[in-house]
């Protein structure tokens, strides 16, 4: 299931992701996919730590589709991929799978801004970042 | 900036919502809608629980917009209102201002079908729910 | 309920902040606890923020003792007082109240010591500290 | 570290866990302990699952003693064993270790009563519970 994507995370459902209908809450889906984004950043940038006291990336928007409830015990497997490149953002998408269930849970899709800290306001997209998602998607021509 | 939702929530911000950005953490604002969207259906339905051992309202998608990062601390400000009737779903839009410094937060909006618990599938929406919208909404004729 | 302690918070309780056994979940306790926290220190700081990069307070311990189970809709009323100054920590004591039982819900303890983040080792006590909490308890001599 | 725990878990430190100490925050801690809870009860039943609309095991008490700082990223390696059983309760002494330091982070104490959730009131410990974490614990004569 997570073999079209080039960063993939397992992370374990904790008994407290559930919330009184007693499947994982939506908002967990997204903290899960916020750790994706991060691992998306930390592969295509070779590993330089997010530093959010300088130029960084910032989530202008995202969306998620809930397909399949999930529940306590189960593994989230996540994928987690290039939707787009525009200007001044890219987009990434993220599939949440059950792992007990083998079926798609969630899907959500993220607009990734860069931000200047220092100066306080939008920046363009890093030269290097361009570079360093082409090299992960496979996409250097 | 609350006037022209029907239903209005205030929520303190508190410090632990706040992540390593030092901001508040972007699954925190969903956290915020989904007691939103409980309040509106209570509205609607002239407070009738939700009971999730029967037919009931399931969020399907929703997505949100960042446009000023709060912090603490502060008191968001919560508005719902209806943005659109379909025949088997209702879309919600929240907007959530910072207090502190009066202005728009993020806004979020998210797609609602009825769900029957027993028989574990999707429900049309219930002629009750259409009406108590309405009338809500104040859109009744 | 709140009238014995000098620092007090009103905090709603949220729907997400429930569990699968519908019941406010344990750690939202803590976090409401920790917010608190954050207001006693103010409060005896005569308002000077937290500012983690420099010498701070750091929670070394608490505790917390379920009486009640909280429930959504519902307010948590919060009292923070001293519970003990000790060389080289205090400890305060926070009650939990349901405003809507008028019951106690919880009593956290914590234990907090000062820590030096530049020299990244525990910190005696501060003096202005020290007068600031006997002044806000009405312990001054 | 784990050797001498009978039940033992590994959960990654997710980014969003992180509070603005740019640490682990310190409720999350309990949180991977609820689930390591929840690990132990299942192997103590031989996998009955936890059923909260009948007698089961309620939280009256627990603690946390801070030691070391975690960061994303790392993984929790976690480690539950019992520490006493009582007449009317039982204790769970959790340890929590950073597998990136390789120290420990973290230790909780738990009570855990059974709850008889028709009767509405605390129930003696069930014999098979206590033949079940002897025999876990390797207690059994």
């Amino acid at each position: 299931m997570l073999s079209n994507f080039p960063v993939t995370l397992e992370i374990p459902v904790l008994w407290g992701d559930m919330d009184a209908a007693r499947h994982v809450n939506n908002t967990v889906y997204l903290r899960w996919t916020e750790t994706g984004r991060l691992a998306y950043f930390h592969a295509f940038t070779d590993g330089q730590e997010a530093d959010f006291d300088k130029t960084n990336v910032i989530l202008a928007w995202h969306d998620c589709k809930y397909i399949f409830p999930m529940t306590f015990p189960d593994t989230a497997l996540i994928g987690v991929k290039l939707s787009e490149i525009a200007e001044d953002r890219f987009f990434l998408e993220t599939h949440i799978f059950s792992q007990k269930h083998q079926r798609l849970a969630a899907i959500s899709r993220q607009s990734l801004v860069a931000y200047d800290y220092q100066a306080l306001k939008k920046a363009p997209l890093p030269k290097a970042w361009i570079e360093g998602i082409e090299k992960l998607e496979g996409l250097a021509g």
